[in-house]
Order: structure tokens, then C-alpha cells, then sequence
């Protein structure tokens, strides 16, 4: 069941508060789920759930972050849910990892509801071509759970006034955008883009539930300063260098 | 039927390359309807169809700037396309305006295609407020027409990899996401903001008769320069003042 060492990675996050064990093959968490994480406001004493968690990298940033949260991740993959378990330790954090399915959802899930639901959902759309011939690839990239189920089922899970966050490729926006919208209010889509005047690659789009304020399109978060690339010269813009070396929150 | 001439005004579009007679009262055109023409790629033969043209604001801006188009215009309000028939004539353009209904579509219309819909369709979301007092702008602004009724409805008019072009305000992406993400493809999202980090006041999107691309979220496009407002110094972004003075194209 578990993955050898010998195929995993030890690798630093946040320049260096956190360091996480992941497959050296398949999908490899990054910067998505670091601005996920990033892009969260809590405080201690709330909960948070991160629906399909991974190794964990998301819950885990969130948590070194801000003190004092009740950290739950649902991951279908036991493989994938017992190193997000081993990362939660290995890195001081109190956690629990619920190896389950999204669509039927733990008995123990069911019973709770969380302020904050994160999620980083499988970005691959199956309805659009060919299936990753690696299995742990194809489970973490391929949609086998459509994204409007994704949403909806995260929804059940929340608090009155609790928010959902998910990042997404930018060219899930249609999809993701309507599903929110059928079940939650108040929505933020905030863009993230290479540098200023690109097209975004990625959006991150936050839900309230029951909220009833009027949908927002919020300034695009630019990962990059200046108009092209420098040679070998880091340029992250400010605010993201101060997430990805301090594990500073965006904004 | 006609709007008596007192109750007129007369106002110059584009630095003067164009004069439009509009109601004094009521719903007044604005920087949408002109940002919307000058979003707009055409060429010369092409046949554009703007729905709900009201007195002929961005289809008349559109005919101005791209010459050889044939602009054809649809209104509910007889009183307004009558103006927009006299705005074209004032501006020696020739249009076809027809009176009619979107949800309806009026024969003449049904049995043609175009390669450009526009449209500004109304804002105001009936489910969502009270309705206007005053019949003409409650017309124009309340949604007599669900939004994806208007979408689908435009599609069904175009030609084969024409687009429709549809701008809203922010707060209405996920319905004019979503109903154009139905009937369309190859989205372009295309948020407006008043400044570099301020939230979107206005969207447009674009989509593609059958269309397969990915969808696309845009740069947003910044009406104003520097982060904030100079005191009674005009300070469109130098791309908008060529818009708004000299008739160009965005981008």
C-alpha cells in the first residue's frame, strides 16, 4: 500500500517551514496549492477541510500559517492519504486524514461541518481527451468526479457563512463558475496571472454559503513583476515572494 | 410614438466621429455600449447584429470605425428604433434596424446569419431587486429576457465560427458565463476595471459558434491610469482615450 521511500521526494515549502514527503513520479503539488493555501483568511479555532488533499500540501501551508485551526483532508488515495498523514507529523501539525470518496463522503465527514473547505480539484477534463496512462497521475489530474459534484458536495459540508475556496486552470472558469454559483453566493474570482497584461493561467474562485452578495471579479493576482522574463534573475512580484520564502498570506 | 425632439439630446460619440440623438431621460448610453463596438474585430463584408441596440450606440460605433459592414439592429421599443434609424441617417451609415423581440425573433431575422452579434443586454436582474418606475429604463435595464434566453438565442443567428460578444456587468458573469458556455465555445473573458487592482466593474465575453478552444481569461482591460484619481485631470489609460477620442479599436 504504501509508496517506498526510494520513490519519494523530500521537499521545502514556504522556504523551509515546511517540508513534505511526495511521490517522485505522478502529480507534484506546487504553486496552486500554495496560493490556495495563501489566499485563505481564518483563525484559530475554525475548522478547515481539504477536499482531496493530496500529500496534504495545501491543509499543511494553511496550518503553518495560522495557528490554532482544526485541519481535516479527505483523499480517495490511501497511498496519497498516508503521506499527507506522515507530512502532518513530520512537520509538528495536528491533522486528520480521512482516506474516502468526495461523492459518497465519510460517515465521520458527514457528521461535521467546517468554516473553511479548500480544494485543488483534479484540473483534467475527461470529457476532453485520453486518460495519463499512470494511474496515481490519472487519479489526481482526471476529472472521475465532475467538478459541479465536487462543489455541490462541499457545500453540504460547510458552516452557515463558511466559505469555500477553489483554484482551478483558468479554462475551468465556465465550469467551476456554474457550479458554484448553483450552490453557493457572494463569489470572488480573483485571476492569477503570469504578469501583468497576460492572460491568467490559473483562477481562484471563493463561495459563501447562503451568501447573497453580488459576485465579484477581483484584480488579477500577478505571480510575476515587470513585462517579460529576466534571464536567470528571480522576479516573483512581492506579495507572491513573500508567500512562497515566508509563508506569508496573499494580500 | 416618436419621442418629441424636446425630449431629445444629442451627444457626440468617439471625439465627435459620431452624434447620436438619445432620450433625455431614461437609460442614457455609455462607456459599455462604445467599449463593446471597440472590442469588436470585423473586416469589410462581414454582417454584424446588434441585439437590443436601443438608439444604435455600439452599432453605429462599430459601423463608424470598420467600413463595408452590414449593420443590422434589433429593439423592442419602437420609439428607440426609430431613433436608431435617424442616428444611423444623421451619421450617413446605413443599417437595417428591426423592430422586435429577441425571445420572439422576428422572421426577417430568422432567416439570416451573422458573422458579429453584439449585445449589452439589460443589467438589472429582475429576481433581484424592485423595478424601475420609469417604463423606457425599466425596459432597458430589467430583464424582460432571462440572460441565456438573449445567449441562446444570438447563437442560433450565427454563422458558422462567427462570434457573439456580450457585455455585462461584472456581477453577472456566472449567469453570462454560464449561458454562453451552453450554447458557445472558445470563451474570452475579458474583465474591465477602473484601475491596475481594483475589481471589475464591467466583463465582456466573447464566444465561438462551435467553438472547441479552451476558455481564456483576458487581461483585464484598465479604463483608468495610475492607482488613483487625479483631481480634474482627465486620466483614461492612453488604449481608452484612443477609444473614446479617435474611434479606435481596443487592443
Amino acid at each position: 500500500m504504501s509508496i517506498p521511500d526510494t520513490e519519494l521526494t523530500e521537499d521545502a515549502f514556504l522556504g523551509g517551514l515546511l517540508t513534505l514527503w511526495q511521490p517522485r513520479r505522478g502529480y507534484r503539488a506546487g504553486l496552486d496549492a500554495v496560493l490556495l493555501a495563501a489566499s485563505i483568511r481564518a483563525e484559530v479555532g475554525q475548522s478547515v477541510l481539504d477536499m482531496g488533499c493530496g500529500v496534504g500540501t495545501a491543509l499543511l501551508c494553511l496550518g503553518r500559517r495560522v495557528s490554532g485551526l482544526s485541519l481535516t483532508g479527505l483523499e480517495l488515495q490511501p497511498d496519497m492519504a498516508e503521506l499527507a498523514r506522515r507530512n502532518a507529523e513530520r512537520n509538528g501539525l495536528e491533522a486528520e486524514i480521512v482516506t474516502g470518496d468526495i461523492g459518497t463522503m465519510p460517515a465521520t465527514l458527514r457528521q461535521q461541518r467546517f468554516d473553511r473547505i479548500i480544494a485543488n480539484p483534479p484540473y483534467y477534463d475527461r470529457g476532453r481527451g485520453t486518460a495519463s496512462p499512470e494511474t496515481r497521475r490519472e487519479t489526481a489530474l482526471g476529472e472521475a468526479l465532475p467538478l459541479a459534484d465536487w462543489v455541490a458536495a462541499g457545500a453540504r459540508r460547510l458552516e452557515p457563512r463558511g466559505t469555500m475556496t477553489v483554484i482551478q486552470k483558468a479554462d475551468r472558469l465556465p465550469d467551476l463558475v456554474g457550479a458554484m454559483a448553483d450552490t453557493l453566493g457572494s463569489l470572488v474570482i480573483r485571476p492569477i496571472a503570469p504578469r501583468a497584461g497576460r492572460d491568467a493561467t490559473l483562477v481562484l474562485v471563493e463561495g459563501v454559503k447562503s451568501g447573497r452578495s453580488p459576485a465579484r471579479i477581483a484584480a488579477p493576482i500577478l505571480l510575476h513583476r515587470g513585462k517579460s522574463h529576466s534571464a536567470n534573475a528571480p522576479d516573483f512580484a512581492p506579495n507572491i515572494e513573500a508567500v512562497l520564502r515566508n509563508g506569508a498570506a496573499l494580500d
